[in-house]
């Protein structure tokens, strides 16, 4: 098996963090800061092995098969993890390397977990470094879905199979067109975050920073307070608008703007997120109103703010929902696993599935009432076959044993019921923050043990690349291929 | 549409139970109670309106529609409850209906969460009682796994069908034979297993009551101290024998006794049933071996006789295995889950689901490698359609839904987490005791509010009847039908 391509990939990957090193790199070194060194030495090591790696593996084959893709979309996740921990380690933190490790996998998986505290007091070089990875993840995280888990056929991801996926010998071509349309659509609604948080009073600082970390619906903020920090109802409601735009597939922005059709209303995922949020919302306002010392305007904006934040897996918090009685930590408990539309920079199990998952649920209902009924489970208004159905449900069977396996795994080391339980789907659903004491939104995950955060590293690991993805490479049939 | 034959067979399951009081009504006759009259007196209610429901229904249609099943079911799983309730709420226990339908409802359903404390000072005519509507639930559910449920093709359920279930038309005197066969080996499980109680030293009325709750692997006990009070490792292995036998489809033992086919080993639950017990009892026995002052024979008695009595939904306790740790308390939780045997008096998801899952699960993964290549999913070595796997999938779904409304439901009402979602989990697959101080293997849901009372008593009726068969009622397809 030829793995130039991988090493090619981690190369320009390495680069990549190489070049973004240099922005808080010159940030610390324009404050006259001595953080300043560290970026740059950090910058020069990712440069140097980026472009060792990248001569070395030149020549390699121009047509990636599925075997290389598993193995390259793993690696590049751990090794870019591993890589853009350093700054973190190196600095004058004095944090360990797993701390650092939890902090970058957290970022790269767009989880949002922290184990920093006293974030308004720590060099601002280190907080942009952590809101860049969260935004190269993002990207990173889309690209992966659009391009890639389609052809991979992971837990149904081929239902979103098009011209551009479905033809490999043609991927590389269509993948760089496509490449460019994301980008520039990803950072233009980044800049449009950014400026409507400036304009609404923000730093500057902070307003990059959190669009940055809102586009991507990773969670990491500047402030301990997270976004609670802002105590106002319309950036609150901005950054609900922000963190929503990027729960719903980004393929259907590159197809607004670069072939001006508009399908946002003809798209399920759409629909379902569009009416789950909303349904959702007029619950848990009802409930804040009536059980808070809140008005209805800021009953309302802590509702939608939290639902959607955990929605969309961003994980930012402006209140402590937890206090809203066991109702609210219920609900934003099992919401951890819900996650928005595949395709968007969420995590959890995905409106798509959810959607087929309940199909299936009601399908079994009918076909017990009229047992000689055909009923055809569609989505998108297509019927879908019945083996693709299958593997939507087998992955939603994986994604519960998986959380059942790392709560169990978590109860191990000794992490209380609550925290165990949350821990687990907070990481595999890369939303951020857990339920509890320690590790609800209130706290972060610095006390826990190493062998917990390693733990929870490898959850957000596996979450975030839909299980599977990792998954396959410790089976024989991967290897025997 | 003709409900003659719902009202006929709850006339026949009042007379049932009318004639069943006596027996504790003669019971506490014998010993001069106050309880005597109470359960005389409850006896020909029973048997009054029993007799005029047989009396009014007695031309009913001897063809039972899948129509009429459904309706059947549900109901006459409430009317005997709600009957079964009235010697307690009568009694001179001083408890609300509310609690006496709980205790009822948890008794006919075989769950054996109780709301009654201070058992040791009961009146016997009152654990007799206990004991006896969960030795009748037993039967009961077991007759309607074999003779309904694959016949409503309720979640799979029809990879059961066999010639006496699929011609509706020969339903009743193939039944017939059925149920005798059932009732002989019922009872007969039932004598061996108070006879060895007895034996080994538990008084007579422990030995009968204990043997009345295991063998439908209910777990009412006469002591607060449940089967801890029989600090004995042989007694409890004993348990763990009854009950884990209890846990196999009850279909295997008349096929055994009456056809003297010995299929036992050929049997895929059976496999995967032992193989599960096996592969946990190591593990939590080296657990418990490990963290706790005990030698290896309590380690592994207590490791077996819990996991038994959890998988197999009885829910005794001889130990309060929530104070070995996290570990143990998760470990216990997610078995909560599982079940044994479908077709045995054991309640959960059950061991033929998840064993469809799992297969699902690796055909995932399968079809990821080899895209082109044909898995077929198998259970007992046939291969079996995609639209049964879709619906034992579809039922796991809703499995989970379910568990989460209740949870939701719960938590509103203000139980906390550990309480609202191990409660949800233990009443509605029907084992026991949950986790936590309120509602764990220590405690008892007296002190719930009667709306959470009222919540776990439909969670274990919609549990024990495979949740389809309770929300079909509220379908619309089904009152076209």
């Amino acid at each position: 098996m030829d793995y130039k391509i991988v090493g090619f990939a981690l190369g320009v990957l390495l680069t990549i963090l190489g070049v973004a090193e240099l922005i808080p790199a010159a940030l610390e070194w324009s404050m006259s800061s001595a953080e300043a060194g560290n970026f740059f030495m950090n910058s020069m090591l990712c440069l140097f092995f980026g472009v060792c790696l990248i001569l070395a593996n030149k020549s390699f084959n121009r047509e990636p098969n599925i075997r290389q893709a598993f193995m390259l979309t793993s690696i590049s996740w751990i090794f870019v993890s591993a890589f853009a921990a350093l700054p973190l380690y190196m600095s004058n933190l004095g944090i360990s390397y797993t701390d650092a490790f939890f902090e970058s996998m957290s970022a790269i998986t767009t989880t949002g977990s922290t184990v920093l505290s006293r974030l308004d007091s720590l060099p601002y070089g280190i907080l942009l470094w952590r809101s860049i990875i969260q935004w190269i993840g993002g990207i990173g995280l889309v690209a992966f879905a659009i391009l890639l888990l389609p052809a991979l056929r992971v837990g149904g991801m081929q239902l979103f199979q098009t011209e551009s996926s479905d033809k490999s010998e043609k991927l590389i071509p269509r993948s760089a067109d496509i490449m460019r349309h994301l980008l520039v659509v990803y950072t233009g609604l980044t800049v449009l975050c950014a400026l409507s948080f400036y304009l609404e009073g923000m730093t500057l600082f902070d307003a990059i920073n959190h669009a940055m970390t809102t586009i991507p619906t990773g969670g990491f903020s500047t402030h301990d307070a997270s976004f609670g920090y802002f105590d106002s109802i319309s950036m609150r409601l901005t950054a609900t608008v922000f963190m929503f735009i990027s729960g719903i597939p980004f393929i259907l922005y590159i197809q607004f703007f670069y072939q001006k059709k508009m399908t946002f209303l003809q798209d399920e995922q759409v629909i379902v997120y569009c009416s789950i949020v909303f349904g959702l919302t007029v619950i848990m306002t009802a409930w804040i109103w009536n059980n808070e010392p809140y008005d209805f305007m800021h009953s309302f904006s802590h509702a939608i703010f939290s639902i959607v934040s955990i929605m969309t897996t961003t994980g930012y918090a402006t209140v402590d929902y937890t206090v809203f009685g066991t109702f609210a930590t219920m609900f934003f408990f099992f919401l951890t696993y819900v996650g928005a539309c595949a395709g968007s920079t969420a995590g959890g199990m995905k409106i798509m599935r959810l959607s087929i998952v309940s199909k299936a649920v009601s399908h079994q209902i009918n076909t017990m009432i009229y047992s000689r009924g055909l009923f055809p489970i569609r989505y998108q208004g297509k019927a879908i076959s019945r083996p693709l159905v299958n593997v939507v449900l087998g992955f939603s069977g994986l994604y519960v044993l998986f959380n059942v396996l790392l709560t169990l795994a978590l109860s191990l080391i000794g992490l209380d019921f609550a925290t165990a339980i949350s821990g687990a789907a907070t990481a595999i659903a890369n939303v951020g923050p857990g339920i509890g004491d320690i590790i609800g939104p209130a706290g972060n995950f610095s006390s826990l043990p190493d062998s917990a955060k390693w733990l929870l590293s490898l959850g957000m690991l596996i979450g975030r690349l839909e299980i599977l993805t990792v998954l396959v490479l410790f089976t024989p049939a991967y290897w025997r291929f």
